[in-house]
């Protein structure tokens, strides 16, 4: 890794601290440049406008997702397994250090689901690929046979995001401690009512 | 009402409009201004400022749904018709034309779910008084014998929640049309587990 690319991976991993609690729209380069201590024209030479210092935002957090998420869960075994995997680090991986304010793409979605843009975009493009594994991953524990043939892949992964975002909801907004046993219990229940009687 | 409160009425609704869309920090009395083709020292006058005019939007919007949502599910039988009333009057009350860019406690609550203040405590006052009508109405479908003892009303509400925010993500970031019947043969299913047998 260049000096340049180090210092661009340290920029952007506070401009990801940042984003988290005080949203997309919140971070600018002015607010990254004091946080860093830098000076504004500089960072305004490495990324330019306001637009395309959150799109590289998401991207980082985007690289993020994919080694905490993404991999272990193509990692594990076909089926329920893998199902389990995705749950599990999906649930989890907004408890990192790295992202004291929860997980940027559930926030910066309420915060731009209405408006059209290349941040919107990039959000959309990066669900939507979350979305078609786990429609794909769902597809595969009915292939194994775990799963009834009945089980609509899309219905599964709309219940599945649900019970996500209301562990979210639950644990930031109402701090509730137990938000997150309920959220595992609704899982192994859903996981339950899919699967082959034997 | 004077002509000063239908005045207000009338800022209000369009500043509702706007926070739907821009989020509760995209609403200044700048933005409102503009939009109204009012003076921005006439609204300062009127809000004070900007967190005061943000307070008052919610307290607007809380009303809304005091009469679109909680009076209807007030109105209903006790027990499961009354859950069904609840269920169905929050999934569509975002719906109205008064809110095009949807519930605006769902985008507000990301937004300011790690600040804390007047607007957070708003939020998270009649959040938390809607969450305790619905335990309360699961206790009374407990009460009238239709739901099973063992039912934890706490774990049913915070699923009935995930099934409403996973409507609204797949409605308002994926645009996905099916997303509603989803959310609706969901709830049936939960209603379905939560019953006692006959």
């Amino acid at each position: 890794m260049s000096k340049g690319e180090s210092t661009k991976t340290v920029i952007l991993d506070q401009a990801i601290k940042i984003a988290s609690v005080q949203g997309l729209e919140g971070l600018t380069i002015g607010t990254l440049a004091d946080s860093l201590k830098m000076s504004k024209s500089g960072l305004f030479a490495k990324f330019s406008s306001k637009e395309n210092l959150q799109a590289q935002v998401l991207q980082a957090a985007g690289e993020m997702f994919r080694r905490s998420v993404i991999y272990p869960t193509l990692k594990a075994k076909p089926g329920v397994k893998r199902i389990q995997t995705a749950f599990h680090t999906w649930l989890t991986w907004s408890e990192a250090n790295e992202i004291p304010g929860g997980c940027l793409f559930l926030s910066s979605s309420s915060e731009f689901d209405d408006r059209p843009g290349t941040v919107r975009e990039t959000l959309v493009r990066f669900q939507n690929n979350w979305l078609k594994l786990l429609n794909q991953i769902t597809e595969e524990a009915k292939a194994t046979n775990e799963f009834k043939s009945k089980i609509k892949s899309e219905a599964f992964v709309q219940e599945l995001w649900g019970i996500v975002l209301g562990y979210h909801f639950y644990n930031r907004l109402f701090l509730d401690l137990k938000a997150k046993d309920r959220a595992n219990r609704s899982f192994t229940e859903l996981i339950k009512r899919s699967l082959n009687e034997v």
